[in-house]
C-alpha cells in the first residue's frame, strides 16, 4: 500500500509506490551514444578552444593553457551569469529582476576523456575536490556572490551536453531558493529538538536499514522520504556547514566514498543518467548556519521522469522504497579492475 | 546579458539568459515513434481492459463500460494513491509518514486514438472541461481528500506511458507543497499590495507585451519569470479560486482558448512533450483563499532539461526570453483543418 512520506529538510511529500518495488533490473538504461574524443574541447591538445584557465592542477609549469594538467577550471563559454552583467535591477508591482551577475565555470576533472566519478583514481579525485575547494575560497573574495553551486550532470538526459567528465560551479548574486528553503527547514528543526535534522536523519538511517556505506569520516544512505528511486545523501559524520572546511583525511576518505558510490550505480545501472549537487552554507551571510546546517551531496539517478503532477504538486511518486533501494546498493559488487 | 527575474508566486528565480534568444526552430523536437492504437487499453472496445468506469459522458445507454462514450473516466490501473491504504501515520524525530490515501483516475478525453487537445473539436473540448468538472465535485464529498490535481503529460520525455489522449487526476490527502507555496505567497503579496497577484501579473503582461492571446474570459501569458521557454499561463480574467464554479460561458471560452494554445504549440514545434497543470483552491480547507488566489493553468512546453544546477538551487535556466516567446506564439498561425 502507498505510504507518504515527509522530507523536513525541503517540505516535499513523497509518494513510496512500496510494492512497485522497483529493482535495477527493473529501470532501462539506454546509454547515450559516444562521440569520442576527436573534437573535444576539453582533451589535452585543445586548451585555445576554451576561455583562459583560472586554476589548473597538477602542471608544473607556469604557463597557462597548456598540456600537462590534472584538472582544470575554465569559465563557461556560453556562461548562464556573468559577471559584467549591468541589466538594470528594479521592482514594478509583481515584477522583480536584478542584473544576472555571477560566474559560471566548468571544472574538467581528468585529461582523460572517457574516465568517471567511478573509474577516476583516489589521487584523482582527491585532486577534483581539491580544486572545488580552492575556486570556492577564491570566490568568497567577491561580496556581490552569496553562494557557489557545485554540480554534475552525466548523461544527455540528466542535462549533460558535453560528454568529456566535468563537473560545473554556478556562483549566484542570491541565496538560492532550494538552500534557503532548507536552511529555514533546519532551523525550524533546531529550534524544536534542539539538534540537527541530517545528524537525526543519519541516527535514524542507521536503526531502518537505509546506510548504504558508513566510512569513517561519511555516511552514504538512502534518504527516508526520496524523491527518486536509488537517491543518495553522502553525509558527513562531523557536523558542520561548510565543504571548504573539511580536513585532509576527510577529502581523501570523501574522495574513496565518492567513487565507491558512482561505481555501484554504474554498475547497478549500466552508467545511468544521474545529476550530484552539492549543499554547503552560503559564502557570506553571517548568521548561525553552523549550528543548525550539516552540508551534503545529493546523487538523484534520473531513471524515472518528473512529470505533470510532479511538477504541479511538488510531490514526487517513487516506485522504489529507500529501504529496498539501500538493502540492493549494499549488494552490488564493484568490479576489482578499477582498483577500489 | 543575463537577469535575474523572480517568480513572486513561487519564491523560484529564473535566469533569463536572453541573448541567447532561443526560437522555435531552435529547439529540436524528436517525435516519439507512435505504437498506434492496436492494443490500446482506452480505445472503444476495450473497456473491459480498465478498471470499471466512474463516469462516461455521451453514451446513451445506461451500461457501463461497453462504447459509444465521448468521455470515460477510469481508475488507474498502477494508482500512486488508494483509497484502501492503511499504512500507518508515524512520526519518530525527522521521519514522517501517513497513510497513501487518494485517488488516481485517468480522464480519456476522446475515443479517437490520435487526437489531441490541439485538433479535438471544441464540442469534445468542452465536454472533457465538464467531465473534470463534475469529478472534481463528487471528489469533494470525501472528506479525507485535501487537493485534486489534473494534468496532463504528453510526449515520452514529458512522462506519458500511453499515448491515446488523456490527462490525468491525483486527489491527495494534503495541500501539496506547490499549492501551499502558491497560497502562501499570494496571502503575502495581497497583504502587501491589497490585490490578487495574478491580477497584476495579468496587467503587467499587457503593459509589457506578454499576452500571446486575450479571449473574452481567459488570457494566455508568458509569465515575466518563465522557467523554461515557452511557459505559458492561462488564467481566467475574472479572479477567483475556483475552477469548479466557471459559466457554462466561460467553459466553453476556455475549451477554444485551450485548443488554440495547444495547437500553437503543435504547429510550432512540431507536436513537442509537455506537461499541462491546474492550479486550484483545496477542496476543504475553509479559510479566505478566494480573496488572493486565482486558479490558473500551467503549460511547460519540456524543450530544455532540468539539470544538476536547477535541482541543487531551484533557479532555473531560460534561454528564451518570455517577450520573445510571446512574440513568436502570437505570430503563429494556425492550420484551417481544425476548424479553429
Amino acid at each position: 500500500m502507498p505510504q507518504l512520506r515527509k522530507d523536513l529538510t525541503s517540505r516535499t511529500w513523497v509518494v513510496i509506490a512500496s510494492e512497485r518495488g522497483k529493482r535495477p533490473h527493473d529501470f532501462k538504461v539506454v546509454p547515450d551514444q559516444k562521440k569520442g574524443e576527436g573534437n573535444c574541447p576539453f582533451c589535452p591538445g585543445h586548451e585555445g578552444e576554451t576561455p583562459p584557465e583560472v586554476l589548473a592542477l597538477g602542471r608544473g609549469e607556469i604557463t597557462p593553457d597548456i598540456p600537462g594538467w590534472k584538472v582544470r577550471i575554465v569559465p563557461n563559454k556560453f556562461p548562464a551569469l556573468s559577471q559584467e552583467s549591468v541589466e538594470p535591477s528594479f521592482r514594478d508591482g509583481p515584477l522583480v529582476q536584478r542584473p544576472g551577475i555571477g560566474v559560471h565555470e566548468v571544472l574538467v576533472e581528468s585529461p582523460d576523456h572517457n574516465s568517471t566519478f567511478g573509474t577516476h583514481s583516489q589521487e584523482q579525485m582527491e585532486q577534483i575536490l581539491g580544486a572545488m575547494i580552492s575556486r570556492i575560497k577564491q570566490l568568497r573574495a567577491d561580496s556581490r556572490l552569496e553562494y557557489v553551486q557545485l554540480f554534475k550532470n552525466v548523461g544527455r538526459t540528466a542535462g549533460a551536453s558535453l560528454e568529456h567528465t566535468h563537473c560545473q560551479l554556478i556562483a549566484t548574486p542570491i541565496v538560492p531558493p532550494v538552500v534557503d528553503e532548507e536552511l529555514r527547514c533546519a532551523h525550524f528543526y533546531y529550534e524544536q529538538y534542539h539538534s540537527c535534522v541530517w545528524c537525526d536523519l543519519l541516527t535514524k538511517a542507521h536503526e531502518n536499514g537505509l546506510v548504504v556505506e558508513a566510512s569513517p569520516h561519511f555516511a552514504v544512505i538512502c534518504p527516508f522520504a526520496s524523491r527518486v528511486p536509488y537517491q543518495m545523501l553522502i553525509l558527513p559524520t562531523r557536523h558542520g556547514g561548510e565543504f571548504e572546511s573539511i580536513s585532509q583525511n576527510e577529502l581523501a576518505d570523501l574522495a574513496a566514498v565518492l567513487r565507491r558510490t558512482v561505481r555501484k550505480l554504474e554498475v547497478a545501472f549500466n552508467s545511468p543518467p544521474y545529476n550530484l549537487q552539492w549543499h554547503i552554507s552560503p559564502l557570506h551571510e553571517p548568521g548561525d548556519y553552523d549550528r543548525y546546517f550539516h552540508w551534503h551531496l545529493e546523487l538523484l539517478p534520473r531513471l524515472t521522469i518528473a512529470a505533470g503532477f510532479e511538477l504541479g504538486s511538488g510531490i514526487y511518486i517513487n516506485p522504489t522504497a529507500p529501504e529496498l533501494a539501500a538493502q540492493e546498493l549494499r549488494e552490488v559488487k564493484i568490479d576489482a579492475t578499477t582498483g577500489i
